[in-house]
């Protein structure tokens, strides 16, 4: 495996295009097409919240019915979400008007939607985006990054990433393109994400492929604990790769889970480290746990709370209030058996052992947590099970993003 | 039951003193020490948090075995929290030193703490602060007062509440103080909380009054979705009101358990406004749920969302922000019944009907916002439970606090 430049084009046959539609947005590209030349294979994650946007109910819809697809419409600005039935109705005219633009089905058109709850999307502008859009679609990287760009709300970088494997002596592309910087929370993927490969794999062999991707990526970050109306995974893949297919366990499809999982991994932490206001990654590894199910929900909780969040932003070595957050974790252990560990590029300080503090230096702790992306080691000693989540410092500027959202 | 002036002293025989041992803060008060004449019952709840603070490993130990209580010794400024054998010793130690001074037996004194997690305290700062505190032992409001400023932290005002009931023909009293504004979040009292009560009581029933209380206030309120490891409500109980014993359920109790609810809903809405950073109180009403666990679920999402406190601090009706933690709060509901109001002082203003927005006027919106105490009144028309939970804003002043707590 190795990593290769591109995003979502970056695998064979598919094309990207993006365009200003001015749905919320002036000055800046906010619709994204995404289309593959042959009928895909599709696979998708979706929000858990009981408040699900009209895209995830459309598009999951479609995944469950293992519909083939083509076409992915995506606009940011308008989440179209608690929308009732218009909502409903305006996933089915940008079908529609992808079918008519692309002479596809349109049942084979997802629709994805990420920005304010509660407002309808304009049909008109997203009709005129659409038709801007298909004599664009192209193959080249740039497309793909203009679409990466197009779907971001308060995200301050596109994220993109793109794998190579080798699976039964041919070449298989990944790309993938996501968003997402507020209300991300591990509970699903609460962000969109957009994820293409030349595969040659049957539907069940896909949708597997990418549930136990997103166990442990999408869903071990957190950036405020909000779990989106929107999230939404969705996989293609078209075959074009010519390997044989992947339709039961084995080591193509492990070679491939491998290769998806970096490329989502990447944008997970992409994701992690743009969020909103943010100006660290933060990292928390929890080893020596005693199931992995407990050091997700021991890593989850310590990413998640806003006072050791604060304290990162800060570059204060604060590890009681990481203490605190495995305590109220709802697992149980000894406090007294753990060992906690600050690293980053400059340098790894152990700061408690058995619970209480080592005694380390407080100038160099601030120096490893003036990094942008630093991590947190917590070992548990109490058997070999590990896991690792993702986030960001709480900063003054997540603040203000958010009491400032929708003027 | 009538609202009356003072707190930890207003009940018969209770004394309290405070004094600046200088044991973090400079220039303030930062101890302070409760002390009844004769031997109370006591009830108390403690945090959940598996990492616990020594105090509370300390006065569980007397609660649940049912020793008479003569005294609390509380030092603000350091937790004693992470602290290890060493930590314990602290507490016996400080008792002993109690003990000494008020010549009564060690074993009958409550010890608590709040403050940084991992430092140790120092004891011959406490020991000295006991000896200074024990000859300025006073009936007085005053005394009460300045014990009420010396537990505080990060909490900008004092928070005290008293009532007076009849019981059985007799005049029976409840005063208690409290601070937080940190760490608060709804699993216990996440918090320290101490309520004097001259009423004549069983053990069973005062620890069956405290716990009633308890889940519908301190367990209703979240300033930050981190559960302490300190937190403590001691309740004592010394029987001066000559009141015939309240030993069952029945008039005598309910009206016991409503004046001392009264008492703890006011300290717990104080602390909710006083969160760290907070500007404004925030109140969420869940109404018409399916039953009072869905209810109070429902109502501590909302008032733990990151975005909504963020949008609450903007004066912002971002009411989808709302409907999405009301769905990722794992209760089951559908979106298309919930009806969503706006209050304060300046008015009430239906927001949302049948999961959409009603089309309301965004200034009159924002106008009711800017008040310092707000209200979103959730109904979901399910049913007849409901539940209230208070919280605060989130503002740029929290994040200053928390980044630059330990310096």
């Amino acid at each position: 495996m190795k990593t290769i430049d591109g995003g979502v084009t970056a695998p064979q046959g598919f094309k990207a295009a993006s365009c200003a539609a001015n749905i919320k947005y002036e000055n800046r590209e906010d619709m994204a097409l995404i289309y593959s030349e042959d009928v895909c294979k599709v696979a998708g994650t979706f929000t858990r919240n009981v408040v699900k946007a009209a895209p995830v109910i459309w598009d999951r819809n479609i995944v469950n019915n293992n519909i083939g697809v083509q076409a992915i419409v995506v606009n940011s600005g308008i989440a179209n979400a608690c929308t009732g039935d218009e909502g409903i109705s305006m996933c089915i005219k940008t079908a529609q008007a992808a079918s008519s633009a692309l002479h596809i089905p349109y049942e084979g058109v997802l629709v994805a939607s990420t920005g304010v709850i509660g407002m309808q999307i304009p049909m008109d502008k997203i009709k005129n985006g659409i038709n801007d859009m298909v004599p664009k679609l192209s193959y080249d990287n740039d497309a793909a990054h203009g679409a990466a760009q197009a779907i971001m709300t308060t995200d301050t970088i596109p994220k993109e990433a793109a794998v190579s494997v080798e699976i039964g002596g041919k070449e298989v592309v990944i790309g993938g393109m996501s968003k997402g910087s507020g209300m991300i929370h591990p509970n699903m993927c609460t962000m969109l994400a957009f994820v293409s490969s030349d595969v040659n794999i049957s539907e069940e062999m896909l949708k597997k492929a990418l549930s136990i991707v997103v166990e442990d990526t999408y869903n071990m970050i957190s950036v405020d604990g909000d779990t989106s109306t929107n999230d939404t995974c969705l996989l293609l893949a078209n075959g074009r790769a010519g390997n044989d297919i992947i339709d039961s366990e084995g080591p193509d499809f492990d070679a491939f889970t491998e290769a998806l999982f970096e490329v989502n991994r990447t944008l997970a932490k992409m994701m992690a480290g743009d969020g909103e206001g943010a100006n660290a990654l933060f990292e928390v590894k929890v080893v020596g746990a005693d199931n992995v199910a407990n050091a997700k929900t021991l890593a989850k909780s310590v990413v998640t709370s806003s006072l050791t969040k604060a304290a990162i932003y800060g570059h204060d070595a604060n590890w009681g209030r990481i203490l605190c957050a495995l305590g109220y974790a709802g697992v149980d252990f000894d406090p007294e058996n753990v060992d906690l560990y600050f690293e980053s590029k400059a340098g790894k300080l152990q700061i408690v052992s058995k619970g209480v503090s080592t005694g380390y230096s407080e100038e160099e702790a601030t120096k490893i947590l003036s990094e942008d992306a630093v991590t947190a080691i917590c070992d548990m000693h109490m058997g070999d099970a590990k896991a690792t989540a993702w986030g960001c410092d709480l900063t003054h500027e997540y603040v203000s993003i958010n009491a400032d959202y929708r003027s």
